[in-house]
């Protein structure tokens, strides 16, 4: 029997700009009448970062006739103050043009929300029941910084009003972009497993470290609390079956309808994998996937200023000692000083470059993937 | 016998930054023992538009063996301070950002120097001392403008400093690239026929009217004095074999050498046209010019804001009605409002488009060749 | 007897922003049961120029309980793009950030219009009949333009959208700020008396030439017409009664309540002598008016780079060869040439400077009247 | 007896801009023959905070004749890529434009250098070699970030080459500028009896945490050695007599040469009592200090976007309710919503405000000293 759908949209007030008006963002909901995994999908946290708008509309598209289970939040375009930043013909959209606040970086996690809920913790509680609770606590803890007396900044204000909802999710996807860039995923390592059901090929396995972004907000502090519980409750087994990822739809600045027909049913093939639909839309694809612990994925800045010509391909394969980039140096055009190379300081995947030809020295030219492995 | 060469390089002070220090560009000069056209070339006015430093290191490469009579001056990187704006990831290259006074539209021509230098014209003068007064003429009125005692505004300064050197050639090429761009040209519509020297695909026929750039800085005087001799004198032909072209060389806020060998290959093959070397370096490439007249290059802009599929390439013949971009809109994603469609209102063909996917209501789309003709 | 005056306001779509939302503007409307002039005001086209939105909020209250007689139209905060992009802590309010376009700078004037309008002028027409005819005529050129199969700029459009009110009023004020300014008002050189009726300190008397700002759009269609009608038709007296003013209300970046009440004080003063009000709300402060023509308003420069104390005031009476300001050379603090003196060339006023220490070469540190007489 | 002083200038590269040229910084170095504490102050590595220069061309003025003991470097302008930012009017000074990394926010600490060197340390060592050592080993792992093969980051670079100066020196001053700001200084919890030797009459006590600043970077260092040592070995005691302020020199984006000179004696009081003269220069004025915890400094976020006037001026003493700052609503112009009011939370002091009255929800309006105390 096919499960009961509604869908839904509403708007959400995430900030108010100097005109005085209420910024928005469109959620829209689609809940099914049969039980399932609660899901959470936004995109653009990062203005430049578009693609993923495509991803969700096919999304939608796909959803108004699947069999969903459980329950489906989409938020495009989640931030309205990023996205409309023009600076030239560019978004401005990685950070807050008054301060340099990384639009990512001002999710909340407090450890000793934590320690707070863990005390009351009743070791025999019903899994749902105690999700419930620790849900309510956590975002409790949200609502004590955004009412508070003394206000709140301008980042931590639009994240946190996305994190609550994200928090009541047992998924969550938060869409982004790399500036010229593969597809590629943050997957914390517990969840190895789950990238396998994604098509992506790059997969980046990070610790359970708050480092201020969407997926660590909410991975984070299951994570934390399912180590604190094991370790005080060490009889039970504490998994709270919560996963949440960064995924990176390819180049910023740019969008690609098809492509992200792709991307939505790498999505779908994942959900499917985790129950969201009473039968599976979608089977991920027979594909190589190379994975690196985080620590082993490395920047490679710019020793010099200057032009460059980006010669390595994000996803390519690259070995020790292969050039990577040259860089023309204006000042020397008569000589063989005009133009320098580059070159792999091991083997190593880049991931992504920088967007533009022109870098200062300290530039981030590459993002690359080092000891990697296949997953 | 092969002529002899030197090269020399030296440094032109063109503005000062708030430290207080001189910002200069280097200047390359290669000058043969034997007599022919004086050339000037520069690149890179708009910061963002990097490709025509590439094209001068090949250029320079080339002469350093070139068989070269005349003179030739190419200047790098010509803009110090927009080549090194930097607003997130891109430069933010095309004007002065205190004002937003364009860097390409503060070069100097003023009408009433052409008047009261006809005053003094000898009608039987001879022709290159007739052109040597005139640049001085010229010359001392940018003179006058620098020294002014009440100062003179960045963008213009830096301007004139240029012209200066640029006005005392016979042929001038100001490189630029376009956002997302296909190769072409702007010629004035008297040296039509030397548009068939370059390779370059896309020709744009300008009139005897100045905007501010640097071409019409140094042709619109010529053109203009050869009109009014023409009509004072008409017994003697006033032609003065001055050409000045803008020559947009791909794509903005890239490089690339490979395609960079190209472009100094299309320009050494009009150098070789025009004389410049005692036996033609190369000679144009057989293939198609397609030509507009300034009035027939027109810009498309957006209707409505959103985020954009640019679907029609540049340099892609288009027919009326066929489809040139996709425009999501993440506010109506559920329904079929979520995408519209932009469509060719004729027959055209795309030369750039805008750079990013994102984008407001009233921005340049495409700019788009009508009427179009071979050349 | 009281007339009876209407209030409503609505809300008129500019703009429409990347994430393909439309931007409004508050319209603002009193309208009188009896007759009198119409009125245009709007403030903050320059989206850190926020003074004259205060201004207006005062003409609000003070025109809930006025005798009206015609009509008032007020649009504060009329440019939501510029007022909401931030730029570090400022506002990048003065020009379009994707190109630098002006925002007051795309208003529309077309000679051809007037051509065409004169052409079928019956000399014997009613005034009011003529100026609704030619108010159609140009608002229907404008439509044109808005409606064009091409589209319009961004800064085009908003521009042409807040025209076509303008266009229909007899009195038209736009409300500026200067950088650090003193208060001053630009003036049609035909209007010179109503300059009197401001309590405003420094006149500009500008001539009939279009130069693409609001005040300019507004006068010089019906300057051009007076004049054009008069040379036709010399029997008849051809004036319109139709003024447009720039009021520069101090300095951008800063809002100051009571100052506003006195710059409301100062328009109402001026809309009085207009007959606007059944009966007089003020009469102008008896006060010294310094006044010049457009072309000795003259802009300072920067010769060099560095950091500036600007030592004369907006507003201070300043004479040939006294100090203006000093600037600190960074690289030279060990010797006499650490600190630089900038002078006065002639007797003047500065009216405004430029609002950061950091300044490069060919900065406009000040703007001054000169050659300035008693009005 | 006079002390011999030598002065010296060099110049430090510390960046290469986009045009392949290095950024260089002067470094002016008063050196006398009698020993004395090794001073090192640097100003404006936030590009627009400027009056630091002032303040060092004060100190070099006064230097070049003052009984000079030990050392003193100043490095004015530290900074060449945030001070030659200008975004619109103003310089976009306090963070790396393209990825938001503030200025001053990536020196370098790092813990496992203390413990390894503390493991090493002969607790009879003569304090000075100590010191020598101690200054060797963190210098050395500064060099091995700047030196290592990925490269390093533009603002890390810029920091530690300066940093690696600051890092010899006994006394270091960063000078910076708040937005609109009374004139306050940081001053480690242990260095609390200095504060009281400069005029400045706000004063934020901070403990030993690191978060990426000059001072933080020299401070800590020497005070967790300091408890480590003492912890290992409480029978010396462990003092290292090194000081580190971060002074705060009134408002950015403009300077003042008579406060410079104020600021100069200021400071010159402070060295004068730590013995940088044969005889003191200047003794410190005898005032008022108001004194805070950093726990205790608060910022204030607007809680809603609109036009703000900055009622309470940096440096008043503000009452619990009192009114600080008032916003307009140009949406509700008409009625009592126009104008809403925003009041002290508690007994303050507000020391910097916003330097625009455009604001979003969540801007930092003020920053104020809550719980403040005498000194």
């Amino acid at each position: 029997m096919e499960p009961k759908v509604k869908f839904n949209k509403e708007y959400l007030v995430v900030a108010q700009n100097a005109s005085g008006r209420n910024l928005n963002v469109p959620v829209y909901r689609f809940k099914s009448d049969l039980p399932g995994p609660k899901v959470y999908l936004q995109s653009s946290i990062h203005g430049a970062e578009v693609q993923g708008n495509v991803v969700i509309y096919h999304l939608i598209q796909a959803l108004q006739s699947a069999p969903l289970k459980g329950e489906i939040i989409l938020v495009p375009n989640c931030n309205p103050v990023g996205s409309n930043l023009k600076s030239g013909e560019y978004t401005l959209g990685r950070f807050d043009p008054v301060n340099g606040q990384n639009w990512n970086r001002a999710y909340h996690f407090d450890q000793s929300l934590l320690d707070s809920f863990v005390e009351q913790v009743d070791p025999k509680a019903d899994m749902a029941e105690l999700k419930g609770l620790f849900r309510d606590h956590i975002k409790q803890g949200i609502d004590e910084v955004l009412t508070s007396e003394w206000g709140v900044g301008l980042a931590q204000q639009l994240n946190l009003k996305l994190q609550r909802f994200a928090f009541d999710a047992d998924i969550v996807l938060d869409l982004h972009n790399g500036p010229v860039s593969t597809r590629h995923i943050y997957v914390p390592e517990y969840a190895r497993e789950s990238a396998k059901f994604f098509n992506i090929p790059h997969v980046i396995l990070i610790p359970n470290k708050f480092a201020g972004a969407l997926d660590e907000a909410t991975f984070c502090p299951w994570w934390t609390l399912s180590e604190l519980l094991q370790q005080k409750y060490p009889e039970r087994h504490w998994q709270f079956g919560v996963e949440a990822f960064t995924v990176e739809m390819g180049s910023q600045e740019v969008i690609d309808f098809n492509a992200g027909e792709h991307d939505a049913r790498s999505i779908l093939s994942y959900l499917s994998a985790k129950g969201c639909f009473s039968e599976p839309l979608f089977t991920p694809d027979v594909m190589q996937r190379h994975a690196v612990f985080l620590r082993d994925y490395k920047t490679l800045f710019s020793q010099q200023g200057g032009i460059v010509e980006y010669l390595a391909k994000p996803g390519q394969i690259v070995k020790k000692h292969e050039l990577l980039a040259r860089v023309l140096n204006v000042d020397e055009l008569e000589d063989n000083r005009a133009v320098g190379e580059i070159s792999a300081p091991c083997d190593l995947i880049p991931i992504l470059h920088f967007p533009s030809a022109s870098v200062l020295g300290g530039t981030q030219l590459y993002k690359c993937f080092t000891n990697y492995f296949d997953l």
